[in-house]
């Protein structure tokens, strides 16, 4: 479908779902933006689930968004259960507002829900010239070591730092595949790669309905389900948020509001080194990329890259939209 | 060897390598708590490669660490190249220091060496009742995913977190196998798990000392490669330290001071949700460990409980020291 005109009409959907202009633009763009950097498992595909859950009040098209200021440097928003791309895009300004202020910004989000792609908050940092981490924390999908049942959700780790060029940007997550891919593999109905998920009896199991049912295995064992619990700390415990497996399933559960937790620490990099700190990153990725290359690869790239060259490969092509996602936004249109 | 005796007779070493006694004090207590966690790649087999880059002045015995204050939270630490252990310990004081006065500290350190345990310093923190981020930087171990030549070190990931009992401390280096246990396995003539790392020519080996030429695997791939970049990057681009595989290996090579960079985040939980913290800190806790336990486990430990374990266990016992190590402590302390 042609951008422009898939844009209008998933900005038309939200604003059905009572969302003020500005917030179902915030909204689209970001929903878009998820496909055009071919991240479809945080694209397209969960416009339904949104919507639905607005519908069911459970998400608030209307929210009054609290800022609470605790310092020059630190800040506290209730969300007041807003879609999450608008809390965290409120969040992340905040966020980049205080590191320019003092060298260093520490912003907590509570009540607020998924909002897509941790990149897209880190990219807005990192083009302020800011280090940046964002954390947030995720439905059960993990279970920790030692257990045999989901806990953590898949809890990325986000971290941002400018270049110079393309933003330096890692977003992953603490398990061995993003849930958002088990799921799009489900409503596509293909497997999933082997023994990155087993089945409610502790099998490895490569069918998606039988992963999402199971649990996910982390990265590295101990050391992942450790990285996957210190995120929840700092989204869910820190922030005043739900954790330690209370965040409601967004696709499955409509007993309440999910209350997902964000954290966005910024860094102005100039605060020790100055401008040698610019040139010294440059130094930095530049003698990792003259490496000689294992086999299979005639480049080394740095976290962000390749993210980058789909996005300015994707930008203006027309957005293909896999049938039953088409359906689903013809539908949501049409109400 | 009774902990009395031997730890006189570390700090003797020390003081023969012309440090204070303070300093003495300092290095010895690190290494032997090293001993009595069992994260004996950190302890006692260190000693003597400290005391050879002390007697070739590649660690200076009495720095002048200067710290630069540059707001309330933000200080920026030349540690003079003293040895990592030391400025370490000051760095954390001022890092706790600043988050008591802030509710957020970040403290850089240029001009370091190696320090250990990086959760000895996250300890100190969680103590205090502070979150804590540790980071630090190392000689070459890993290659970065698409390079078949060591750049990164095993960079660890270090986060605290006060729990009210025993610290919740995240200790995870970003490589498979820590490089501190194939350099004891290489000293003891032992060998290295299978698929941890490779020869020079990329081929699994478990033979510690084609590791030690070779290269070791990341957790996960392309996650834990960009995992040590961003703790390089941290570490060593960030607080004006050596980056990008400059950080010379202090076992090997004597051509000049390390230069390792350290930095520390410390946060005051309370500064978001107050008292409420701590309630649900062991609230987060207590569902993981209740969960249905895996086959082999009978209970889920949280990051920094089983090392807490340990420590306990061997306080008042005596520290077994292998031949090797007994030899060389013997030797330096003759002198």
């Amino acid at each position: 479908m042609k951008k422009n005109i898939l844009r209008l009409k998933i900005i038309q959907i939200f604003r059905k779902h009572l969302l003020s202009k500005k917030d179902s633009e915030i909204c689209t763009d970001y929903l878009i933006k998820a496909e055009l950097v071919e991240a479809k498992s945080h694209g397209l595909v969960r416009l339904k689930m949104y919507c639905d859950r607005l519908q069911k009040k459970l998400i608030n098209p209307r929210p009054k968004i609290k800022i609470r200021k605790i310092s020059s440097s630190i800040s506290h928003i209730d969300a007041d259960n807003s879609i999450g791309f608008v809390s965290a895009d409120i969040g992340i300004a905040q966020a980049i507002k205080n590191a320019k202020r003092t060298g260093i910004g520490l912003v907590a989000i509570k009540k607020s829900g998924h909002f897509g792609l941790s990149s897209f908050y880190a990219e807005q940092a990192v083009k302020k010239n800011l280090i940046v981490f964002c954390f947030t924390n995720a439905p059960p999908a993990l279970a920790p070591h030692g257990a045999k049942k989901s806990l953590f959700g898949t809890n990325p780790i986000c971290f941002g730092v400018p270049t110079g060029k393309t933003p330096f940007i890692l977003d992953s997550s603490t398990s061995l595949i993003n849930r958002g891919k088990i799921r799009q593999a489900h409503k596509l109905g293909k497997k999933i790669p082997y023994g990155v998920a087993l089945d409610k009896s502790g099998k490895i199991t490569t069918n998606a309905k039988k992963a999402l049912d199971g649990t996910q295995l982390p990265i590295a064992g101990f050391k992942g389900s450790g990285l996957a619990w210190m995120v929840d700390i700092l989204s869910g415990v820190l922030t005043g948020s739900n954790h330690g497996g209370k965040i409601k399933d967004p696709f499955d559960d409509f007993s309440g509001p999910q209350n997902v937790g964000h954290l966005f620490i910024t860094i102005d990099p100039k605060v020790f080194v100055g401008k040698q700190f610019m040139k010294e990153i440059k130094k930095n990725i530049k003698l990792v990329k003259r490496l000689p290359k294992a086999k299979g690869f005639s480049s080394i790239l740095y976290p962000g890259e390749r993210k980058n060259k789909l996005y300015k490969k994707n930008l203006n092509k027309d957005i293909s939209i896999p049938k039953k996602i088409l359906k689903e936004i013809n539908q949501l249109h049409a109400v």
